[in-house]
């Protein structure tokens, strides 16, 4: 079987994992790389990759990129908010090139971004091709997991997720991007411009409802610090006693005064345990585990790869991981 | 919205259950009820399950049963092979009836039974309608949702999943089909008759490797007894020492000489533990487990169900839980 044709939009460090991931797996190939970035014009993806020369030229157009050969798919990891990522879908599709994307609102946008949803949905559906988000958070371990696990339920009255993570020996920039060493005042700060925020919790929740047949009349995306109680210390960073050592973000989706979707996702230096934890509340009650976590570095890659078989085989129009075909490893 | 239209075929004890269940559920009504047992023609569906009259009575045929309306999908619950399963899908199909059956083998029969599939396939494409085998094993636990838990892995290099159920508090006859209290020539015998045999485990390790992309070169179903190793006694059953207290069951799907997929249901009087672990070896290994597991009664009923509204959005053609939307509760 031909190899399946891979367009590249946006080459941060997500996109450069995902065009490392792509040469390690049998069955897909990149052929052509878009960013706007001046820096990249007219590099060599694989140099840029810390690899080999490819001989794919990241290009600033999207037409210079496609010019040559059309794509299969585009993998789209530009933004990760629906007000910017809407305009750059339409191009793609235009172009009758179907997308599965990083984009965490993309995930389950029909609640949160109806008509921007509705455009891209109107867009797909006209081009013939499908559009999905996924990720493994939002995409998969939040949403798309405790969804299916209902499977074997007869009824179903809550849905709660925890994800805990010790970041002692994760890299810097996750350290820091978990607020780990702000002092309360600037964690504060940080939490207000939005820089320390998980993005797509409230997706999450509105995906689980959305199936399980429940209209939210409200919900909440909380976030707090998680406070040093004593002096830590990690190989690249110090935190202080009052210092955050972490984060700790809360979704809660309502139908009236019930608590139906609950999502816990904490990440700190020294937490005691890292897992995925799904609870189901209904007949049964299914409880699942998954100890020590699942890497999101690695997942979300991964998982952005996975989804390509099943979105070519999707109906055309704005899909979500719950509309496509079982997403899986595959070789 | 209206109700969505089911047809029972076989009321037997799974069939009783799940007309029990759908009365329970928003959104389904059983409108039909056909079963070849002499005994239960005429009977009145809601009386044979415990209930008030309902006004459906079984059909021993199933032209008489669709007669006055056409249902939107046939909920078949009769026979766990492809060779008998076979012919009443056809029947059912050629009125232009949707799917969705209990079926063990025919959850993944495409390498166990490649000509019926493809039997069934056809007659299903011909009427623009899908046909799907599930249930909660095989169906999920052993197949679908380690499918799933794959999609975050950039590689996998193999598949395991042990399901421990302790029978200590189980029915009589779940105790009994676990051959319970059988002396070892007893168990013997009735692993040469079949009836021990959990269905659908070889079906369950080529689903896996289908996704994965492995070509089995074999395939492995052994049964042995567990033996007690004292005097057991439950509320309804007394095991001596040297009596089997359950059934071990393995599977083994082999690429060459690696074992890559690996399926142990074990269910045993005096078990330790009830639990249902998946563990994926790749990048990154993936470690889920259930604690007390998942109860089979229920789920396999409450998948059949769940799993209605994918079938009917489905392609048409026999399909399996890899390939229609992820089915989940639903209200």
């Amino acid at each position: 079987m031909q190899d399946i044709k891979i367009l590249q939009i946006g080459l941060g460090p997500l996109g450069i994992k995902i065009a490392n991931f792509i040469k390690e797996r049998r069955g897909l190939t990149t052929v052509a790389a878009v960013d706007k970035n001046p820096d990249l014009a007219g590099k060599d993806l694989g140099i840029i990759c810390g690899g080999e020369a490819s001989g794919i030229l990241i290009q600033s157009e999207l037409n210079q990129a496609v010019a040559k050969e059309k794509p299969d798919i585009a993998v789209l990891t530009t933004v990760s908010d629906m007000q910017r990522i809407t305009p750059q879908i339409e191009e793609i599709v235009a172009l009758g090139i179907p997308i599965v994307s990083t984009c965490e609102e993309l995930c389950y946008p029909w609640d949160a971004a109806p008509s921007l949803a509705k455009r891209i949905d109107e867009a797909a559906k006209q081009n013939k091709v499908a559009v999905v988000g996924t990720g493994v958070n939002p995409g998969f371990l939040m949403d798309a997991l405790p969804t299916f696990l209902t499977a074997v339920c007869q009824d179903v009255t809550s849905v709660q997720v925890n994800r805990y993570q010790d970041a002692q020996f994760r890299r810097l920039p996750f350290q820091q991007k978990i607020g780990a060493g702000l002092t309360p005042t600037e964690f504060e700060q940080k939490k207000q411009d939005g820089s320390l925020r998980h993005v797509g919790l409230t997706e999450s929740m509105q995906f689980i409802a959305h199936r399980m047949g429940w209209k939210l009349t409200k919900t909440e995306d909380i976030i707090e610090p998680i406070l040093a109680e004593a002096d830590l210390q990690t190989k690249d960073l110090s935190i202080q006693k009052g210092q955050a050592r972490g984060v700790r973000q809360v979704g809660n989706g309502y139908v009236g005064e019930d608590i139906k979707v609950h999502l816990v996702f904490q990440a700190t230096v020294g937490e005691p345990q890292s897992y995925d934890e799904i609870i189901i509340r209904g007949n049964p009650d299914i409880i699942s585990r998954i100890p020590g976590g699942v890497n999101g570095d690695v997942a979300t890659c991964a998982i952005v790869l996975n989804a390509i078989p099943q979105v070519l085989r999707a109906q055309s129009g704005l899909q979500t991981m719950a509309d496509i075909p079982l997403v899986s490893f595959f070789s």
